[in-house]
C-alpha cells in the first residue's frame, strides 16, 4: 500500500463525515441555501491567499530541486488560473472583489490556515507536504463520492462549482501532491505523519460545518 | 494613552466575556467540576511547550538586543520555573507526567498554539509580541477581578491556583511583555495591531469554553 | 528619488567596482578564461536554487496578495524558462546536470545564499526584497555598460550569456523586483534598507572576484 | 564510535588548521599584536547576539520538550552569564559597549550566523544543532590543545580569556550540544550533518583568519 493510501484509509472515519456533512450534501444536491454557498466562497479568499503562501513555503523547504520546481509550479497555478478560476464565482455571485479582501478571517480559516504555515515552518518537509494533502484529495473524493447526484443538481453555479474537482486538471495536481508524498523515505515515523494527516483532514470537516453554520468567531 | 491600555480597550468587550465564562467563574467560586479543571490541566502542557517555543522564536525575532535577552529570560522562566510550579499541580490532581505528554492536543490549543507559532514567524516581530499579551495579561486582569471570591472558595488547590496570578512574580512578566509592546514604534499601523489582539483575546475566550465542555476536536 | 535610485546612488561606489572586476571585465571582452567561465556557471546551480527558495520565502512573508502573486510568478519563472536556459548553458559547455548537482557550494555561494534566506527569514519583507534587488539590477546594469564591448566579441558563448541581460524579458523581472521597492512605506527606516542593500551589493562583488580565483573554501 | 567523535574526525583535518592559525597560536603564546585580540572582541558582539537568536531558533524547533528547555537554558546562560562576561572584557579592553554596538557586522559575521540561521531555519533540528557544535566543542579543544602554553604567557587578558575555555562550567555546555548531536536518531543520513559539520568548522577557521587580518569586507 502507498503511504498516500495508508493515510487516508486511516483517516477514513473522518473523511466519511466530510462526504456527509450537510454543507456537502445539499451542494451536490442542489438544496444549499445560497446564503452559505456566498458565505463560504467570501472566505475562501483568505484561504487561497494562505495557501498559496503554504505553497511556497514548502517550496522553499524541499528536499531536492525537483520538489522545490513543483511546488513553486503549483503555488503559481493557484496564484493564477485557481486565482482567476475563483473571481469567476465572485462574479456570478455578484460579490465585489474588494468586499472580500475586507472580509476578516472566520476562527476555523485562521485557525486551519495558521496550522498549515506553521506545519510547514515548524515541522519537516514530510509534514508539511502531508498537511496540505487532505484539502486537495480530500476535494476530489468529494466530487467522485457524490458525482452522480449533480445531473439532477438544479443550481447552475454548484454544478459547475462541483463538476471543477471531477477534471484533469485539478487530478493532476492532487497526483502531484500525492506522489511527493508517496516518495517520503519509508524511515520516516509513520506516527507523526498519521497525526497531521489526521488533524488536516478535521480542520476540513470543521470548515464545511463552521460555513454551514455561517459562523465567523463563536465567541 | 499607551498602545496596550488601547489595546486592552479595543478588546474589553471580548474580556469582560472571558471574566464571565463558566469556567473562570467556577473556577474562582469553586464550584467547578474538578473533572473540567483536570482536563484543563491536562491539555495546558502543550500550550506550556507551544509557548516556550513562541517566546524562542520571539528572541530569535527581536529588533534589539535587549528585547532578545528579555525573551530568552522568559521562555528560560517558563521552561524551569513554571514548568516546575505546573508538575506540581499534576502531582497534587494525581495525573502522571506521562499521561500529560501522550495526550493529542486538543482543536482549541493546536489552533491556538498554530496561531501564536504563524504570527511570531510570518509577521513583525510587532505582531508576534502583541499575539501574546491578550494571554499572560488576561490572567493577571481574571485574578484581579474575581480575587474576593477566593475567601470563600472551599477547593484549596484552585485557590492555590488562583492567587498564582496575583502575586508579583507573575504581574512582572505580564509587565515586561506589556513594557515591549508599548515600545513599539507610533508609526507602527494600530489597525493590524488591534486585529492581532483581538483575535488573540477570543483565542483565550474560546480556550475556557472549550475547557468546560471537555471538548477535545469535535468532530 | 525613487528609494530604488537612492539605494544604488549609496552603493555605486561598490557598483563599480563590481563593473571593473576581472571576470566581468573579460567577459564582456571575451578574454576570460574558459574556465573560469565554467566554474562560475557550475557554481550557479546552487545559487539558482537558493534564489528559487528565497523568492517563496518572500512570497509567503509579502504584505499584499498582489506581492505574493507576483513573487510565486518570479519563483515559478525562474524555476522553469531561467532553469531550462540555464541546462542549455550547461548542454553547451558540455557539463553534466548530475556533475553540477553534486557540486559542493562553494564558500562564497554558501554565505551569499544564507544571507539571503535568513534576511526573508528573520527580517521585514521590506528588508527581504531589498536584498534580491542588487543581484537582478546590477546583471543588467554590467551589461549596459559593457554593452559596446560585445560586437568584438570573439566568443560566442559569452555574447550569447551576456546579451541575456539586456533583453527586454529579464528587464521587466528588474522592474517588478525594483517596483515592490519603491513601494516600501516611506516611513520605514532607510537606514536599515540602505545596509541589507550594501551587503548584498558585496556579496555580488565577491561572489565575481571568487569566481575568477576558482576559490571554493580557501581553507 | 558516537556521532560526534565520527563528525570530529571526519573534519580533523580542518580542526587542525584551526590549532595552528596564527591568530590563536600567538593568542596562547602571548604574542598576539593587542590590535588583533581588540578587533576579534569588538567584532564578537554580533556573533554573540547572533548565536543567542540561534540557540532560541533551535529551541523553537526542538523535537523533544525536554531539548526545548535545555536550549532555552543555553539561549539565557549566553544571554546573562556569557553577555556578562564579555562585557567585562570589553572593560579590560577599554572598549565603550556603545562603540562595539555600533560596529558593522564583517563579511565572515554576516556569513557565518547566516549559515547558521538559515540551517536553522530551513533544514531538520538534527542539523541546525549539529551546526552549532564546532563553535563550542574546538574552542574547548584549541584551549586543551594550547593549555601548556598559557604558563609562560605573559598577556594576563589572553591567559584570562583562555582559561575560560578549558572551566567546568564551559566544558558542560559542550557537553549539553554533544549529547544532543549524540542522540540524533542512527537512521539520520550521516552525509548531511557530515555536511553541515565540515562547513561550520571551515567557518570557525575562516573567522580566525580574518580576525588576524582584521578583515572588515575585503571589497
Amino acid at each position: 500500500m502507498t503511504l498516500s493510501a495508508r493515510l487516508k484509509k486511516d483517516a477514513y472515519p473522518v473523511w466519511e463525515k466530510i462526504f456527509h456533512t450537510p454543507f456537502v450534501v445539499e451542494l451536490y444536491k442542489g438544496t444549499l441555501p445560497e446564503e452559505k454557498f456566498k458565505f463560504y466562497v467570501k472566505h475562501d479568499y483568505n484561504y487561497l491567499i494562505g495557501s498559496i503562501k503554504n505553497f511556497s513555503i514548502l517550496a522553499s523547504k524541499a528536499d531536492t530541486a525537483e520538489n522545490t520546481q513543483l511546488l513553486t509550479e503549483i503555488a503559481f497555478e493557484e496564484a493564477t488560473t485557481e486565482f482567476a478560476g475563483y473571481k469567476e464565482y465572485l462574479k456570478k455571485l455578484e460579490i465585489p472583489l474588494n468586499e472580500v479582501k475586507q472580509t476578516e478571517p472566520t476562527f476555523i480559516e485562521t485557525s486551519y490556515v495558521s496550522f498549515l504555515h506553521s506545519t510547514s515552518l515548524m515541522k519537516s518537509f514530510a509534514e508539511g507536504i502531508t498537511a496540505v494533502l487532505p484539502c486537495y484529495w480530500s476535494y476530489s473524493e468529494i466530487a467522485k463520492f457524490h458525482k452522480n447526484k449533480l445531473q439532477n443538481n438544479p443550481n447552475k453555479l454548484y454544478r459547475e462549482w462541483a463538476s471543477l474537482y471531477l477534471e484533469e486538471d485539478y487530478l493532476e495536481v492532487v497526483r502531484k501532491i500525492m506522489n511527493i508524498v508517496d516518495h517520503i523515505p519509508s524511515d520516516f515515523h509513520y506516527h507523526k505523519l498519521k497525526k497531521i494527516f489526521l488533524q488536516a483532514s478535521k480542520y476540513e470537516l470543521l470548515f464545511w460545518k463552521a460555513a454551514y453554520n455561517l459562523e465567523e468567531w463563536h465567541v
